[in-house]
């Protein structure tokens, strides 16, 4: 992906992906956005469509070939952009001082971690490792998992990323801990995929898409 | 599609969208959900990419083979999304006095309009007949349009389907005027394409997605 040269547009507290010049790129005035050769593509699931079905050879982000599959990954990207609506707000709340509903973001996200969280654990049941079907991790895993792990900094009560420290954690979300702890901490026999995650606390601030207001 | 069995969940005024069985379905209580053969699918742009990829022959309605086109298709299923949480959402509020902001909502859906808009009027100038690139309607069509037509119903006070009616009227969007126009009005000659479009009026409620709530 070094074909990419980025534009730090600095979204904070520039606000620069609302200036005119930016506006023109993305009327929507939000990031992130890719510039190929010509093709401008905004949103976050998009751009994932777009870089999986271009440059993965091995054909397993973005499985083309498997309807089913893609009806799945299609699924929970819309469920990461609900994510991105409700704890990605929240962080945006706590860190830049967003006037918006931060309790009813918060019980939003609430809301999703519980039913990702069911999802994950039912799939351990059935010895699925990733969050469709399949034995590989697609961009639906991409998409969601960045925001859950960050999402501590939206000042939740119960934290999400405490789940993955040591000693004994009462956990609230037990799939979410089990498969966000076996990716942070060990790779994967999945193809050689290693998959670097965001952890709370690293981030100095809220990501792109999460600025997109 | 004759295989699908339709099972009518109403939204309104039973709510049985948000019931217990149906959150068995679809914990995040929205419609639409299909179930094919134990596949079950949440998510109306995941639905259409399900059904694209699974059914459409001719590969023209979600073109696998065509990342740029993928990329493009899937950034404006995302903004239909953005349609249904304020134009659809100006419905509800209109239709069925759901409580929530909708001077925001259409105000929301005015700025998103103005985006299409000038998307297809340049559309136009480029000899593109469609949302996105290409000779075909791709899913980002049947997305987008039924909630630009159906729009009327949420208040608006510049009217979308006066647009579509005789006599001399200024149209406030003349990219969306000349476009749908064209698609309710006449065949187009994009293999045997008929899209049926609704229209305001025709619809005695809302459409399920937009109940989703």
């Amino acid at each position: 992906m070094s074909r990419f040269r980025p534009n730090a547009t600095k979204s904070s507290p520039a606000r620069a992906h609302k200036s005119e010049w930016f506006l023109r790129i993305n009327p929507l005035g939000q990031l992130p956005v890719i510039d190929e050769a010509g093709l401008v593509l905004r949103d976050t699931q998009a751009i994932l469509v777009y870089l999986a079905s271009r440059y993965d050879t091995c054909e397993t982000w973005y499985s083309r070939d498997d309807p089913c599959l893609l009806g799945q990954i299609n699924q929970w990207l819309a469920f990461a952009d609900d994510i991105t609506r409700t704890a990605s707000a929240a962080r945006l709340h706590a860190a830049m001082f967003y006037d918006l509903d931060v309790e009813s973001a918060r019980a939003g996200a609430h809301r999703l971690f519980r039913i990702l969280d069911e999802h994950l654990w039912f799939g351990e049941q059935e010895d699925r490792a990733w969050i469709c079907a399949g034995t590989h991790p697609t961009i639906a895993d991409l998409a969601c998992f960045p925001y859950v792990m960050l999402s501590e900094e939206g000042g939740f009560r119960g934290r999400i990323t405490r789940l993955f420290g040591a000693g004994a954690i009462v956990s609230t979300y037990r799939g979410i801990h089990r498969y966000a702890g076996d990716l942070s901490g060990r790779s994967r026999a999945a193809a050689g995929t290693r998959v670097i995650w965001p952890t709370a606390g690293t981030s100095s601030r809220p990501s792109p898409r999460a600025d997109a207001r």
